[in-house]
């Protein structure tokens, strides 16, 4: 596999199922990772290892992971929540875990029922536990800080707060932090602010990935001006899958299809095919037919002449 | 009126409604037209001057001018196909006319049944028409340089031909070009590349307004681009209405609302208010009910404390 300039982090099967309520059979999944892996994903957030009763759709991430460790280069990622999921994480054989830590203690305490105090002593135990792995079966651990761009509870956050929050995390012993805009909030100028921000407090080394969404269709400007900064891991939902039911149009994650079109008419290599692409996300309608897909280049093709391989 | 930023020209009662099969009323119009002008909008394209045959949807443009030149501040915008549509326009007292040159000859045969030479020979007869008039009756002369970016029938454009004919349009006596992404095949790169070539061929003030389309998702993504590159007009229209009705989501120019809160919340001044803006599209929505309206932010509504106006 050749190398990417930007890194696709397709966090459909987490982020995107979460939401939903029917459940995707096992083996479904299976095959939409597979054939995500087939069109040239490299990386994929398959689960969370949270329990089943919180979200049952997610209760087979321990097999998904399994399954995903089958695919040759494929870096596999799930979600925890706590040290409790960091150790099945471990277990389960993950690549990367990664954590979030809301900038809005307020939403933090909705989300995990925890302070920003208590969250990174947490933070802190997964990472010596994290550290304590032989180096072949240490996972990459990231910290993502979410609601960094606003709150829907608090409304505004302090960028102080999120550049205070991205070193004691660090401190705390994780290896890289994100910037999430969970409620899709963010716009161009504030990502190249809060990038820089960051990387001057922590090095560029320590920030290469955002979470976007596109609850107010600003998601591939926001992907543009991050990309334009120097980020290199941009984490995109296949069909923008996800999101908020009771907002119609108001889609989840930005839509890998129109992200990989958007970086490769740039001129920079995703390494994905965009046919295969698009063949993945039939396998999805036809496994999840209730779901609404987002994301124009899919139904729109290519421009004429262009491929995308 | 206080001095914008960035100029929105709102095209949706040309661009948008001329793919719509439906007549809108022209009581409805001229109605859309106020709110969209209550709303702080400074610029609107509210038609076309071309045979009512061959477009019953604007055959009510000189109608339309006239109410629009009734709403002070405002700049009322149209576009013509030729010298005939250009004395229409002139006669109706509209401040500015358009005329589109397609970059692709292939697709200027089909659209205006004229080669590039027989339509610069028709932008003179314009320009010398325009700039017969005496100063206060003289429109603002542009030349939208269509499928700029790529043609679905050609494929490719070449950009050293883009800046030809910008420097022929000019030669031949317009006041400006603008660039049209006519088929939503740009990106930002290329953007960024072409109105350089353009600038540095013809100054930067005889360009400074874009027309793009949302056919592949990277709408916003591609005004950013322009914006951050200096250009301060940008077309929009209101709905992303218009667009193509066999290729669903693949909306039409770009979406008004999104567009106004991603040049707002960057800090920079649109003249607009949210809210009113808003009011204006619940307006349309009304007087034509089975048009689909596409754009995230009026459904989600503006982030928390955050407010335009």
């Amino acid at each position: 596999m050749g190398k990417v300039d930007i890194l696709i982090s397709e966090v459909g099967p987490r982020d995107g199922l979460q939401s939903i309520t029917n459940i995707m059979p096992t083996a479904a999944k299976k095959q939409w990772i597979s054939a995500l892996a087939a069109a040239g994903i490299r990386e994929i957030e398959v689960g969370s290892f949270v329990p089943a009763s919180v979200l049952p759709q997610l209760a087979d991430t321990a097999e998904i992971v399994a399954h995903g460790l089958t695919i040759e280069g494929l870096q596999i990622a799930v979600l925890v929540p706590n040290l409790r999921g960091a150790e099945n994480a471990i277990a389960s054989g993950a690549h990367k875990i990664s954590i979030p830590l809301s900038v809005s203690e307020t939403h933090s305490l909705r989300n995990v029922k925890r302070t920003h105090a208590q969250m990174l002593e947490e933070i802190a135990r997964i990472a010596e536990l994290v550290n304590s792995q032989p180096a072949h079966k240490r996972p990459h651990f990231e910290v993502g800080l979410s609601t960094a761009f606003g709150c829907s509870l608090e409304g505004p956050v302090s960028e102080s707060l999120v550049v205070q929050l991205a070193e004691a995390s660090l401190k705390a012993g994780c290896h890289e932090v994100g910037l999430s805009d969970t409620t899709g909030s963010a716009n161009p100028a504030q990502l190249r602010r809060l990038i820089d921000k960051v990387w001057s407090a922590v090095g560029r080394d320590k920030l290469t990935g955002v979470h976007l969404h596109n609850t107010r269709g600003q998601g591939l400007a926001n992907a543009l001006a991050a990309i334009d900064m120097g980020i290199t891991t941009v984490d995109a939902s296949m069909g923008g899958i996800g999101g908020c039911p009771a907002a119609p149009g108001a889609s989840g994650n930005i839509v890998t299809e129109d992200l990989v079109f958007m970086v490769e008419a740039m001129g920079l290599k995703t390494g994905v095919n965009f046919n295969a692409l698009c063949a993945a996300r039939e396998l999805f309608a036809a496994a999840m037919p209730n779901t609404e897909l987002y994301g124009f280049t899919p139904m729109s093709g290519l421009p004429k002449g262009m491929e995308i391989n």
